[in-house]
């Protein structure tokens, strides 16, 4: 799969992403998902939430709706029955023991397709003592040209552990199976200025594995790209026209209703070790 | 009552419209109602719900928000009681039992003024077979010039049965009383690519007949028409600027505080069957 | 403090503010937060406050969220208990028992460093009668030129009863710490036509008090002021450009992202009683 291939199988395939998510960034992620291609569904309530997950390509576990910790077990259980893929992004994991306890309970109950988190989230996951209080990666946990390969080595060792995809999103991107680890240098910091691009990437690594199930790393690593690059183009058009973060954001989502193969050919920056 | 005659009324009287609606679109319902002059209050707690609903000009009971089905037949009951008109959107009504079950209680329990969904969901309340698993309409169900006929006999007959006005909506909107039936031949492609048009109409449904009670079909009517021009509007610039669905979204509630009688007078493509 | 010195502060100490706020606007909150240099939180869940709330900068209440009063209560104790600034939006506080018995509750238990709402509901707390009977200001509350003496004077009462600083929004916003009393002539009419303008001012109020708590009088007239002079500075684009509601949403966020000094210093009109 090139990194367009992914783009375009969730245009012909629309998977159907069920997204068990928070009220943040909720409207978000249904709109980056359609602006793909894919058709979003977010349902919460543990009472249809077998009946919900049956039906769909994808489900979207976010952990910033932590109220809705057994509608995630339930729907993961549920999809893992159905052979959905399921995705987790562990929001804020290690900043409250009720986020580590939901945790816990998912990596026991759920086989995830991929785990989606900044780097003090992942680290949380792993057990790893992190600095981090908040929704945002604590200062000493952030990726760089200088500790890449230690981070690369600490993804491909927990996606093997976890037998999952885990793509730890940062400045670069660290994406691995276990076998393969990718870095992925898009994006840009003003990403990190709007509230929801964690979520929507996420999503996004949802609609992609969605339309690609038998693939979750490739679909992964295009998800990641794809949404690196609909940042540097928001980015660039941000700076030339000297308007701020909420146009940004506008400017994000429109990038990924338009993206082209000649965008993502021109602009991936992805590396991977065999 | 002219179209542009429903958007002046709202303007004038500022309906307060309580809306029990879902997360993923709330906050640009609440926008589409102030872009028309209306009022919105997003409430949903049960223990609030009767003295919330005493003083407004209108419910809006939005089935995405299906955790709170409770607080909608007591929202909607003591509306009834207090001569508040409600309206339905029955969104997924046919994907699970819950939401079955919820629509039930509503139809029971609660005189509704309007019902506004799209195929899929409206033939899920009449009892009818979809496909529909999602929010989004199901392949068979779409209307066209093709089926209008039995689609419009099939929205009378269901406005007659249920003794509500019945606006279903897609490429060619069917709104019906039982006695007379329009088509509405406004709007565009790219509302089906961002998330909540469906939500924003159902609630400018609800700001209309909340400005005009005793006339819910020609307010019906109106409030789809003004939606379907906005989203024409909004397409037009959105192709000339070269921008993506979230610059439509923006576009379309722009277009909405901005609507002018001889923007509505131009292009709306509305004929009534008596 | 200057105006802008509030504002700079924000972004130098980068507060970490803790918000249980309604869906309606939650991604509003996050983005202005965001834009102004702070970094939101929005947790709810009652399980996990006194966590969450002990390594914040700011916690902010919106009675938008009436379902989490419970929540409200147990994170203003514990904030309380933290040394962490704690800030309330009482919305819609007159319009139903659940709410008044709420605010009741948070004033009685909490120790609050500032209170952020418009006329009627100020009123509603300082259990005077009000027409509101929805999140907008009942029309005969209104602040205008001819009754501002008396405002003041009833904000300041108010500011010392309670032992906080009260900051009353609306076209003249009259802050209050119980000694000194601010006039701020900042701002638009169109702030009140898009959701959340009231629910973002709260936000920033948290942030501005987050990063400055021992001055909260101070820092809430900045944050008003800073938000009133975004106002203008998005009112004058949305008005260069003919453009509508949504697109003067974006205009605002987008100009708390770049608010400088020298808009700051040109634009703000503050008068403060000593």
């Amino acid at each position: 799969m090139s990194f367009y291939g992914g783009y375009r199988q969730v245009q012909e395939k629309k998977p159907i992403v069920q997204c068990i998510t928070n009220i943040v960034t909720v409207n978000d992620c249904a709109n980056i998902l359609l602006a793909c291609g894919a058709s979003p569904i977010m349902a919460e309530d543990i009472r249809e939430m077998q009946e919900m997950v049956s039906g769909v390509s994808a489900l979207v576990c976010n952990m910033g709706a932590i109220s809705f910790g057994d509608s995630m077990v339930v729907a993961g259980m549920q999809a893992n029955k159905c052979g959905v893929p399921v995705v987790l992004d562990p929001v804020a994991a290690g900043a409250t023991r009720l986020r580590r306890d939901v945790a816990s309970q998912l990596l026991k109950h759920v086989h995830l397709a991929a785990i989606r988190g900044n780097a003090s989230e992942i680290k949380a996951l792993a057990g790893q003592g992190t600095q981090a209080s908040s929704v945002d990666v604590a200062v000493g946990d952030e990726v760089s040209e200088e500790n890449l390969a230690d981070v690369k080595k600490f993804v491909r060792d927990l996606a093997n552990k976890l037998n999952t995809v885990v793509a730890l999103s940062g400045v670069i991107d660290v994406i691995s199976d276990g076998k393969r680890t990718a870095a992925v240098r898009n994006g840009c910091a003003t990403m990190a200025r709007i509230t929801g691009s964690g979520c929507m990437l996420t999503s996004l690594v949802g609609a992609f594995i969605g339309a690609a199930p038998t693939r979750p790393f490739d679909a992964a690593v295009a998800a990641m790209t794809a949404m690196g690059v609909c940042g540097e183009l928001a980015e660039e058009k941000r700076v030339a026209e000297g308007t701020g973060t909420a146009s940004f954001r506008t400017y994000m989502i429109d990038a990924m209703s338009l993206l082209t193969k000649e965008q993502l050919d021109a602009r991936a920056q992805v590396e991977v070790d065999a």
